[in-house]
């Protein structure tokens, strides 16, 4: 079966010049992905008439499906929607669907905050040679362009818009439009070993793999993904022999294993906090709520998560937390036996099954000699014991916020696994 | 003057399949941006060879520069180091700069974590057809090619590495090397009014603008920021002229300036906290530690940042926050009363001059007719007051929680500014 390749092309000065972050396109690949359509490239350009041309031209000539995000906003910066037009040889019209969709969301939804003006109507004006793609949630339509047994769709940047539209409208359009081969993946996820170790210990399985199986390292924070992608006709075959080596990879990585499941470490927890029936709190020094944010970013965590106590200065660690002054000021707001006391107040306040508690020097500033910047203790404990451990990172103020909030909620995920 | 232009090419299969967003990019062209070049395009392409090297070949065809990141790790889905070799016509050779240096990270600084392999030791082979670029923080060194007026560099994918050798490195040589336009940004920021309306109010300003000066529209959560980028020769009439009409802008967007620094709404705060030496504190339901997080991303904020309660259960906003039980059982944890009590209990326990609280149904669970997804009670106060307002907004649980802390941001910055 051929291949269906795919290229995103995403429009905007902001993203050229590094003031907005892309993440559509990783969004728009993971659905693509999914019904086996490779993204062969991705390509930026800004707001610039020649640019976007040149871009539709060269993704056109590689790709079966071009997918567009950007520059379809009610500002004047936004050029692509006449470009399209003229590109695939039609005249803007007005759509009266898109009208009353526009017209029906100023009326009834941005009552609020918004108030209808002619530059919202325009974006009812839609190129005659397009399919319109219904937007249910937002002003600016889809666009489905056929040429040549390509397929072109435009879609708008704004990341919520676009997703909906890509879930609603083009993945059950392509599937009609194409035959697709199966593509699928498993990933391990894997704490404990750096990239370079797991490499090592997997080397003869990974020279083994035959050719339509891939391994793909996924170095993320404190953890590495390995992700096997395989290629074929056949579902039920591929599947079997995918599996089989999954099952090989897992055993040769099994001291390192957190999952076998593409998740994230929250929604790991989360799991395996619900099947126990079992609670958790947080009490944050350095990862100033971080870990709170990425617990109570999964839905439905109210049901194992009852909140945290940020404790970033001192006195709150002594005031909420009740760790001792004393304490306090013979170890120091950095040392075990305040993580310790951070973590049975937490569990005492909060009135948890566990908890997990963090205390460090994030950076840039405020590291001494003894307790260098990165210097990290990290607590987790139940009503019976606590145990800590001292991490020491090297990175910048973000990264070592982030490094310390992915292995604490390790660190107690383990905890919760043998104590329970 | 001639205009510089910049290509950015990441590589990687994460990025094609979604699984990693690419934030390197972004810096990438920030940095570029700051010395006067123009980012033209980004492209992303997978860990095949072909790829690469068309993309090699096209882009080097638009830039000036080419600046390309990824497939440097030491893992073997890396192919670029081989493929920059033959493209530059060089053969790989040992460096015995980078030998030492990777001998000594592992040595003196990983020799907590890791253990040094063979394929460490071979990302001290660089092609010797480049100027090796000392990468400071890891062992995978980056590399400048230079051909037919061309500059091509190549970096190690790891943000962190990246960064310090765009800082350390790559900057000073490419100051070096060309010779720059000026290109120069003044950003507005606003809260209060969408993109369209302000577009409306600016419309006569924005038609009045020289060509050489642009306006951009940068919708983000709860607020726009309005960036104008001027372009030209002299650095001191260009100023002069960017500055008047950025003097303009601001006079006509007053009453939604927030600040006309391109800053983040928690480094705002955290400036004028500073400025009044006063102190804050949260406490948080829905956004679950998001607001904490911001703020503490800022290094310093403990000089006004006391802490949060992360009050996601309902006995959590009683026991801790003192939120009274019959408060809860009559008007429901998203309430103004609720809020309200959380401001007041936030400002007793943290001991803290202010105090901001919020309280929501983020999604995509969990609404009610009455109280409907996207719902959220937000309150700021001080000792002396509190006041409360009712927000609704209309997005995927994700984006109400960002939406929502912003929004507490902003409503207890505008609180703070009002009463002290």
């Amino acid at each position: 079966m051929k291949q269906i390749n795919a290229s995103i092309i995403t429009i905007g000065d902001e993203l050229l010049i590094g003031q907005t972050i892309d993440t559509n396109s990783a969004f728009i690949a993971q659905e693509l992905n999914k019904i086996g359509v490779w993204v062969r490239r991705r390509v930026a350009v800004g707001d610039a008439w020649d640019d976007i041309w040149q871009a539709l031209d060269e993704e056109s000539q590689l790709a079966d499906i071009v997918i567009i995000t950007g520059g379809l906003g009610p500002t004047a910066d936004d050029i692509t929607k006449p470009l399209l037009c003229k590109y695939f040889g039609g005249n803007l019209v007005v759509n009266e669907d898109v009208l009353k969709h526009v017209k029906y969301l100023f009326e009834q939804v941005y009552r609020r905050t918004g108030i209808m003006l002619e530059r919202n109507l325009k974006q009812a004006e839609v190129p005659d040679v397009c399919t319109v793609l219904h937007n249910a949630r937002g002003t600016a339509p889809g666009m489905l362009f056929k040429k040549g047994g390509r397929v072109t769709i435009s879609l708008p940047g704004v990341p919520h818009e676009m997703k909906g539209l890509m879930t609603d409208q083009v993945i059950p359009r392509l599937l009609k439009e194409f035959e697709m081969p199966v593509i699928l993946h498993r990933t391990a996820f894997t704490s404990g070993a750096g990239e370079s170790m797991i490499a090592e210990h997997i080397k003869e399985f990974e020279t083994a793999l035959p050719s339509h199986i891939k391994l793909a390292y996924l170095p993320g924070y404190g953890m590495v993904k390995l992700r096997l992608t395989a290629k074929g006709d056949t579902k039920s075959t591929l599947e079997k022999e995918l599996n089989d080596q999954f099952e090989q990879l897992k055993s040769l990585v099994k001291q390192w294993l957190v999952t076998d499941t593409d998740e994230n470490l929250e929604v790991v927890i989360g799991r395996i906090l619900k099947e126990k029936n079992k609670t958790v709190a947080t009490a944050e020094s350095c990862t100033g709520g971080y870990i709170a944010h990425l617990i109570t970013s999964v839905a439905g965590s109210s049901a194992y998560y009852k909140g945290s106590v940020v404790s970033y200065a001192n006195e709150t660690k002594e005031n909420i937390l009740g760790v001792p002054h004393s304490t306090l000021l013979s170890a120091g707001a950095v040392s075990e036996e305040t993580v310790t006391q951070m973590v049975k107040g937490a569990i005492e306040k909060l009135n948890t099954d566990f908890a997990v508690a963090t205390s460090g020097i994030m950076g840039p500033d405020g590291g001494t000699q003894k307790k260098p910047v990165g210097m990290v203790w990290i607590a987790a404990g139940n009503k019976e014991k606590v145990v800590a451990k001292e991490f020491h990172f090297r990175f910048d103020r973000e990264r070592n916020i982030r490094q310390t909030a992915h292995t604490a909620l390790d660190f107690v995920r383990k905890f919760i696994i043998a104590n329970s």
